[in-house]
């Protein structure tokens, strides 16, 4: 019988379906294509098909997690500096479902490190988060909301607060829990105004 | 003939230092028993004698780097607040010798998170590492140098922001010289004065 397009792609869903499994495991440390047919209940060979080596495995999965932050449910931010701690907050893990995402966000710098590819594609990831973050800076400057200064400088701050943050409140979520993250980026906030 | 204590430990050292130079060209990821004793010209069942498992040499790896960055040479830290800014400042990337340790760090991440004892143990060098800045803050604040508030928090939240723009910088060298990496730090450290 021939195979349907719908098929080949529920059969892509499925494969990417394991490999988040995977990095939801074990990060990319297990992400090996005997991992992802195991969990699969295929055979390698099969999963070759979708991913022939192990880097076309890897790059599948950043591209899984960026899509999958994208979807991620948050609120609808308002303007101004609402906006922006919006935004930051949406970083954060303050559930177990973005504390998922965010072990294998911390997790994909090793692998996209080990590579001078996957590196530029982190590296335009974060460019583009600091891209958004710097315009919602400015926003909240015309509103007198933020206080003067380069606006790209401030994204970075605050892009470097966040990242931090997830960092020590991945290792040790007993010192960091939720209501003690939005504290410090509050602090944090507060540094920022006018 | 006999082997001596010195050999071994002689053989240790060389291991360890193959250990470093893997993790240094392929991070984390790339560190397994097979490339140490590639790189050490062993085989890899004389590996085993000092790392039985994969988890040892994970292990040894993760203690191998606390000891090489306690080791770097840094500037004698002043009092109070330049105290802080100079214990801060030899967090980041600002020269390759300090990039390279800190790209292994991050890569560290990664098999950490995947396995509770070593998330413990990382998890007890960051409170370690927070601790002391948190004596720092409290130091400078008696001086009158830092704003009131829990010292604590303060820690807490710029080992947030040094390890947020660790992960910034190296992703985007380019982006983060270290004139600019000081700068961003100067200005998050400003907003502590009183």
């Amino acid at each position: 019988m021939a195979r349907t397009k719908g098929d080949h792609d529920a059969r892509r869903r499925e494969a990417s379906e394991a490999v988040w499994r995977v990095l939801d495991a074990h990060g990319f440390g297990g992400l090996t294509l005997r991992a992802v047919a195991a969990e699969l209940g295929a055979t390698t060979g099969l999963l070759t098909h979708y991913f022939p080596t192990k880097r076309d495995l890897v790059a599948h999965a950043l591209d899984l997690l960026e899509q999958r932050t994208a979807d991620r449910p948050r609120e609808v931010a308002a303007d101004g500096s609402d906006a922006l701690r919006g935004t930051l907050l949406a970083v954060l893990p303050l559930t177990t479902e973005a504390a998922t995402s965010n072990r294998i966000w911390v997790s994909s710098w090793d692998p996209a490190l080990a590579d001078p590819g996957l590196s530029r594609d982190h590296a335009r990831r974060y460019g583009r988060s600091r891209d958004k973050l710097r315009d919602l800076v400015a926003a909240a400057q015309e509103r007198g909301e933020i206080r003067a200064g380069d606006p790209a400088d401030i994204a970075a701050g605050a892009e470097s607060f966040v990242l931090g943050l997830v960092v020590q409140a991945l290792f040790d979520p007993a010192a960091f829990p939720a209501r003690r993250q939005v504290a410090l980026l509050d602090d944090y906030l507060r540094t920022l105004s006018p």
